[in-house]
């Protein structure tokens, strides 16, 4: 700036207060009233503030314009944006010429347009009045001005002022202002993407219109809040952040506080994800343990360190470095299993008992993270993204129930094959395409992942269970997509499978069946899709 | 809507143009005034209207309070915004009332401000400057208010606008008017967001302050333009759409121009750009074959067929319905060898000449895109999507020359060698971690990829290898991390692998520099790893 920073305190001497989210709003205006700070306003706001004893100038009687039709015409004058534009030390003569007050700081909150159309009954037309013009306008005038105007779009800030004001003889630094029109243009700018996401859907043609509802905006337009900047991202020579919604639903990494160890890395909030979105799936004690994306052991147990221990059986070499996430609250065994074994980059649960942290802090690098209760993933939107554009789906949270299940041999699986399958899908639905996944008593014995064909898949997953030297006779076997051909039944029975599950769809469906039946196998069709790419 | 359609017909009378972007809009004006609209204007596009024989009311002139603040304060009057504001067959009294007119329609864009503070020498004052007030608020107002006015942002739509009055009696349609009005909250919030974009960059810690740049934003902002509906996404249970930059800057799968075939399905485009990516990398003639997000084979050649048939050779069954890809115009011959061979589901290439797309015309499902000249692929943002939340990269799109190149092994490789090791290492680059790619010959013999292990990796390449009958004697190797034990080395010797290339860094480097000495393996180090799930 070309001024020193002395020069721009700036005295509140006139504020504008017109809010919809009223919240701290009476306190803060009696806060400034009490400072000697005059007070403009209008309509609901204005009402609120006298009915509490502060006393207020109405918008209407300081323009002489009458508000009107039914509240759309307000605040969109010139003794009011002349006073918010105005820059002191330039425009004192032209504002003085034409009555133009200056107003120091404009407290101004939208309409919550989000809220109001996700109501289910909320009509266009309501949608229509709910979009504020005057609002925006004060809000980003203000902004713009912040070398001499203050504006507050959040009730956190009003204590802040307040305070900093005390501090400085009435008087706000450049840097709140700036800080605040920040503030307030992230403000105006999520207020109009999702305005334009509401229209976006509204026209014929525009979304997926599958009967009840609509999809996919003709612009998509998002905003994400940024938790903190990251050393580096996938590899040392990208720059990197991570962001969180503005709304976070669910228990999930964006949410995780972290008890201990290093910094998290791009790819271990990756990886933690992973884990904890296939942890989440589970109902019984589970561990997860997850390397390079794909979980590389996952088990099922009485006790956290039951399910731990054969977890990290399945693949002891790939678990070394990896990801181990829990669904239950961390306790001692499990934590003092973990540390006394191997070195892993993070530990997740919904909750750590205290002796667990204890043990934990055995290995100070370790990355404890504790996320909360955990509950079922809500439906949100997923991105992949290409150079040029954005692939954005429906992200993958549907599982199927028992009875979607389709018996398609002649033998049908028992109730204790069923649930092993059960176990197995799930695993299966969060290794990477084309997946193959070997289970037997709620455990993985080899996950065969990330391949170019299914049968290498299938090959993958044998050599893992060898190399692990667990067998494979009884087992149950997952694929996330169909079997092109017999062979990889052939090849699972082979092994020693017993039962399998898998989509169903092929072409070659009669082939496949044939030869479960031929082997004695019980096979189930979920008739839903796993692809994980 | 509550009225009939016919009710929603409004005949356009009165006029206030006030653009930034002046492409068109003097003939826009003139076939208005033609048709007896009257025009109110401002600043520059009053006075280029006027000096194109435009007849104009000045709106300081209409309001009677002058334009001040140097253009700050104009338009942001209740005679104006009354205007637009006022609902028609409700606000009649209470407008003529105060003297309010009302304007049919608001023809008005704002200032391009990214590319304001795209300029390497835009201050913060300059960027404050050119944030415009009463631009956005007349185009919101109007866009409010599109029941009974309309909002012309785009060049592109005056011609429409002028046709439709001519067809129904000066009038527009409610139809056009909400689509107008869509396109409005799409400008202005793609506006807002690149104003929360760049400011939130600009205070201290927001940004990571490399010295030269910011990056990473407060809020991250984005808009995305929808260019398809999709089919179902990654699996038939999730919907999924498509969208483009706004700004796309070279040829890519945004770009793509779709010649025949079925529809491209999600899972079809993330594995073209996937495969576009890798073949961009190379000058000389080149094909990459991808499946399930990997390449399963790549060749470079004297020709295209012979790049793809011994990128095919690689493993034919993963290419089986897979994406190949070219980096010169697809010819007949390349063209003809796919056709007669295997099914695939795209073939994409710059160019196709006329008698390559006979030859695929043979296969009538098959997608064959052309995209365009390649060029090196732009600094992008990459994301990669979590519950709750989005990790933002930069894309990894950096390289290493052969400067880079840390020669650690006593022998040192040949030139043939180095650019054998040049063309595994960007094979590698584009195949999911952990990645090991054996190549000779500048061909792919084995590609390990998605693993959870490094060794595992090198295992599946070997047994790729065996599978397709491709001796691995005296080829090259490409890790995209380091080894993190001598062992990778030591089978990689075994199977016969003459020359490797790494990124180093490892803790035990000396153990595996030793091993390749041991080997007479000729090994160098990248410095850069290529991380890539």
């Amino acid at each position: 700036m070309e001024s020193s920073k002395m020069d721009l305190y700036r005295p509140i001497k006139r504020a504008l207060i017109s809010v919809s989210d009223k919240t701290g709003v009476v306190e803060f205006a009696k806060e400034l009233a009490k400072r000697n700070v005059e007070i403009l306003s209008t309509g609901g706001t204005a009402k609120l503030l006298e009915e509490n004893g502060v006393k207020v100038i109405e918008v209407s009687d300081y323009t002489g314009f009458p508000e009107m039709m039914s509240g759309r015409l307000k605040t969109l004058h010139p003794l009011v944006h002349g006073g918010i534009l105005g820059r002191r030390g330039t425009d004192e003569a032209v504002m003085q010429e034409h009555g133009i007050k200056a107003i120091d700081l404009v407290c101004v909150n939208l309409y919550p347009f989000v809220k109001t159309v996700s109501a289910p009954d909320c009509s266009l037309e309501k949608a229509i009045e709910n979009i504020d013009i005057g609002g925006p306008t004060m809000v980003r005038a203000a902004a713009k001005n912040h070398r001499d105007v203050a504006i507050v779009v959040r009730a956190e800030d009003y204590d802040r002022v307040i305070k900093e004001m005390d501090a400085n003889e009435g008087s706000l630094t450049y840097e709140t202002r700036f800080d605040l029109a920040v503030a307030a243009f992230e403000h105006t700018a999520a207020y109009d993407g999702a305005i334009a996401n509401y229209f976006g859907l509204k026209a014929p043609d525009y979304g997926i219109d599958d009967g009840a509802e609509r999809h996919f905006p003709r612009t998509l337009n998002q905003q994400f809040i940024k938790l903190q900047n990251m050393r580096y991202g996938e590899n040392p020579h990208q720059k990197a952040a991570f962001y969180k919604e503005a709304d976070v639903k669910c228990a999930c990494i964006a949410t995780a506080k972290q008890l201990q160890g290093k910094e998290l890395s791009y790819n271990n909030i990756a990886d933690t994800d992973a884990a904890i979105e296939c942890v989440r799936e589970f109902d019984k004690p589970c561990c997860v343990i997850v390397k390079h994306a794909n979980p590389c052991g996952v088990a099922l147990g009485q006790t956290l360190v039951e399910a731990y221990d054969n977890a990290f059986a399945c693949d002891p070499e790939s678990a070394f470095g990896g990801i181990i996430a829990f669904n239950r609250t961390l306790d001692k065994d499990a934590a003092k299993a973990i540390i006394d074994r191997q070195f892993c980059e993070v530990i997740v649960a919904p909750h750590v008992t205290e002796e667990a942290k204890e043990e934990v802090a055995r290995k100070k690098n370790i990355r404890l993270l504790e996320i909360g209760d955990l509950s079922i993933s809500p439906k949100r939107m997923d991105f992949k993204r290409v150079n040029g554009g954005l692939l954005v789906q429906e992200a993958d949270t549907e599982t199927v129930m028992r009875e979607d299940l389709k018996v398609v041999t002649k033998r049908a699986p028992t109730d204790d094959e069923l649930e092993e399958l059960f176990f197995a899908w799930k695993v299966c639905k969060y290794t990477k395409s084309n997946a193959i996944v070997y289970t037997n008593n709620k455990r993985t014995l080899g996950i065969g992942c990330g391949q170019t064909s299914r049968v290498f898949s299938a090959r993958i997953a044998c050599l893992r269970a060898e190399d692990a030297k667990l067998s494979l006779e009884g087992a149950a076997l997952a694929s996330d997509a169909f079997f092109p051909f017999r062979d990889g039944v052939d090849a699972a029975a082979a092994a020693g499978i017993k039962c399998i599950i898998q989509p169903g769809g092929s072409i070659r469906d009669e082939e496949v069946i044939k030869a479960a039946d031929e082997h004695g196998i019980a096979m189930v069709f979920t008739g839903m899709r796993h692809f994980r790419h």
